[in-house]
Order: structure tokens, then C-alpha cells, then sequence
């Protein structure tokens, strides 16, 4: 029987991709306005490749910029991107639709909930007590505090024995179908790929690991209402069966 | 004649000390908030001290306190403290009583402005860009991105220089009598010590460097307006020598 749901953090609960776009828009609009002399287009697009190759949680991207499009380093251009990109940041921090009505009535449900994350976990920790999720989840396991990244196995069964589950007690749900879905997979959980945001196209080879595909979290109750009748199938049966 | 007019910025045009202390204030208590098991003046006063030792610049605060307070590590104690840290730093952000006033007054009456400052290039510029007080400021020189701190010569030097005037063409306004007064009367510029915030008491030794004292930066244009009559007697007296 299931009992604990998990969830990836970015795009699952928070509304993560569409923050970060029009924050990094926001940036670049700043620091143009403050005299960077270089067109929108390709600045935002020099950004968005910066991010690609150094990852997003890499502490200098304002100043790797300047470095990109050959403009001399000006700690206030640098500040304008800062200035802008945060302010942005706290503005977008939402959570996905129907996020909060979900997570409630999954507890109303019984199921016990937490999350399973990569990234920094100062700056994940931060958008959950931003948004104030902490009082939904029992458990946040955050990939990086122990040393390794989904899909890898080891997060997935801390995850599990945090929580004093077996795999097949578990759900997991999540945006990318790599990290989340073939790795929860891979330890033994059901799976419900999220297909929202940015890798709603993205690593369709994996798709064999979802075991349900939502397009809405609204989904979510009704999905796991007929995993549980499925269960209960099942084990009737095999009380028949004896 | 003077020409022009240095501004250090911390406590002298925004309101710094206050800031700080409000916004570590909020980040202990947010932390104890959320589980760290530390009374507020135990921990607080214990901030203070880390501060002190490792400069108020240094990115890693919260995290060294709970080393420091014996707590094991825990990125959401963590993120806690950042989080509140932030609101209500950008909530405190804010010029010294009068600022804006004496700035528009100093400009009408055709002074040239610049701000000389010590600390981290892109935070400094982050507080002018926040509080939009650019267009005052004919030019800022930052003493880190120059590689020196004050009361070095060089930044005064390279602030003459780069404000095209002579050490007895400008003034410097300030709230440190070591950094600010000792460091601008050193190289020949006139000083005004802005008696306020933290170091109100503090570097009496340096007094004699400073030309004139004041408790409010209101005061600012009439001691200007006794320099600029006491060099027009000079000037007289000069002329009747001849």
C-alpha cells in the first residue's frame, strides 16, 4: 500500500522555470538600463549559454557575462543584474497550480509527504520556508547535502529509510524523467512523471519509467485513488486465490 | 575654491548601522523560528563576534555561527537566517535623515559630487542602485576594486584625479575619523566628520584631522557656505597685500 508520497522540488512544487526566465530577463533589462551597451537579444541569449555551461547555482554569473560579450568589469552593472534578478526572483516564487490544495488533501488522504531535491540546500531550503511548505512535508532530502545527485540510487533509498518505507510504499512525482522518474524507478517506486515547464519535451527516452503521466498536479489525488483500488484489487485476488 | 564634495557612503548617506543590526537581529530570531535551540542573546551576541573576526563581507554567517554555536549543520537554519536577513535588510534600506535634501541643495549650489567608499564593489553599488541615488554622484571610487582600503592615499589621490581638482578644491565628509578625516586631511583635502551611527565615540585620537564636526548631515551646507566666505576674506586679504 502506498503510504508516502515524494516530490522533486523545482517545477513539481515550485513554479521554478518560469521565476528564473523572467528573472534573468529582468537582469539583463536592468543592467541595459544602467549602461550595459550591448543589445537585449544576445545578451540574454550569452546568458542563458553561461548557465548551460556553468550550471545555476554558479555564484558569478553577472560578472561572467560582462567577460562573455568583451564589456570591461563595472561592479554596478554587476549590482544592476543582482538588484533586478532577486527582486525578480521574490516576485515569481509561486508555487505550481493547485500545489497547496494537492499537498492538503494528500494529508487529509493519510499519506505522509516529503521531498527529494537536487541543488544548493540553503537555496532550496529557502524557497521552502519563502512559500512556508515546510508544515506539508514531513522529510526534505536534498541531493547535494549527501554527496550525490538523482538519479543516483542512494538519495532515493536514504529517502525511503528517512521515511521507514519500503520502495513499493512509495510514489514518486516529478518534472524530469531522468532524475526523478527513472531514478525512483530504479529503487523500486511507482512513478508519476509531471510533464510541466521546461522538460515537458525533454528526455523522452526515459518515458518507459513513468508509471502514470500528469500534465496538471490537480491530477495527483486521483491517480493515486486508483493506484490505491488497484491495490485492493489485487490483494483480493489473492485472498481468493488462496 | 572648493569644487567638489566626497561622501563616504556607509553611515553617512545610508543609514547602515541600523540596517545591520535590524537584519541580524530578524535572522536569529527567524532561525530560532525555526528550531535552533539557542536563546536570542546567546546567539546574537555570539553573530557580533564572528562578524568581528571575519568581516561583515564574509558569505558564510550562518552557517559558522551553528559551528560556533555547536548546532549540527543544517541547511534550513541556514536558509532561515539568509531569508530574513534579506527582507529586512532591503526593508531598512535607507539614506541618512536629510540626505536627498543636502545632495539636491549641494548640486544646486554647484558642487560636484562623488562618493569614496570602502567594501564589496558590487554591494556598494547594489545600495546606490537600490536606493537610486546614481544620479547624484558624478562618480563613486571604491577602494576594493582598486586593490586598497582607506585611509590609503591612493584612493583620495585617484578620486582628486579623477574628479579633475586639486586636495584643496575638495572636501571630505565622513563618519570614521581614522578612514574617512585622517585619510582625506592626509592628502590635503579639507574634512567634515559626520559624527553618527557606530563609530560616533569611537577613534577620538584622529579628532585634530578634522575641520569640522557635525551631528546631523543637515548641517552640511552651512559649514560649506563658512568655508567658501572664509576663502573669499582670504582671497581679499590676499589682493589687499599686493
Amino acid at each position: 500500500m502506498i503510504r508516502v508520497v515524494f516530490f522533486d522540488l523545482d517545477d513539481t512544487i515550485v513554479d521554478t522555470s518560469r521565476l528564473a526566465e523572467m528573472a534573468r530577463r529582468n537582469a539583463i533589462e536592468n543592467m541595459i538600463r544602467h549602461g550595459l551597451p550591448v543589445d537585449f537579444d544576445i545578451a540574454y541569449s550569452e546568458l542563458l549559454e553561461l548557465i548551460n555551461e556553468y550550471g545555476s547555482n554558479f555564484g558569478r554569473h553577472f560578472d561572467y557575462l560582462l567577460r562573455r560579450l568583451e564589456v570591461p568589469y563595472d561592479p554596478k552593472l554587476v549590482a544592476a543584474g543582482v538588484i533586478a534578478y532577486h527582486n525578480t526572483k521574490f516576485a515569481y516564487l509561486r508555487t505550481v497550480k493547485g500545489a497547496r490544495r494537492v499537498l492538503i488533501d494528500l494529508q487529509r488522504s493519510g499519506y505522509r509527504l516529503g521531498i527529494i531535491t537536487d541543488g544548493d540546500p540553503i537555496k532550496q531550503w529557502e524557497k521552502i520556508l519563502r512559500l512556508e511548505l515546510d508544515a506539508y512535508f514531513d522529510e526534505v532530502f536534498i541531493s547535494d547535502h549527501l554527496g550525490v545527485r538523482k538519479p543516483h540510487p542512494k538519495i532515493f533509498r536514504r529517502a525511503l529509510r528517512g521515511m521507514g518505507v519500503e520502495p513499493d510504499e512509495a510514489v514518486m512525482v516529478g518534472d524530469r524523467l531522468y532524475s526523478d522518474i527513472y531514478g525512483a524507478k530504479n529503487v523500486g517506486m511507482r512513478t508519476i512523471w509531471f510533464r510541466y515547464g521546461k522538460y515537458a519535451s525533454r528526455e523522452l527516452d526515459y518515458l518507459e519509467y513513468a508509471d502514470f503521466t500528469m500534465r496538471s498536479l490537480e491530477e495527483l489525488p486521483e491517480i493515486l485513488r486508483g493506484l490505491r483500488s488497484e491495490e485492493e484489487t489485487r490483494s483480493d485476488q489473492e485472498v481468493h486465490a488462496d
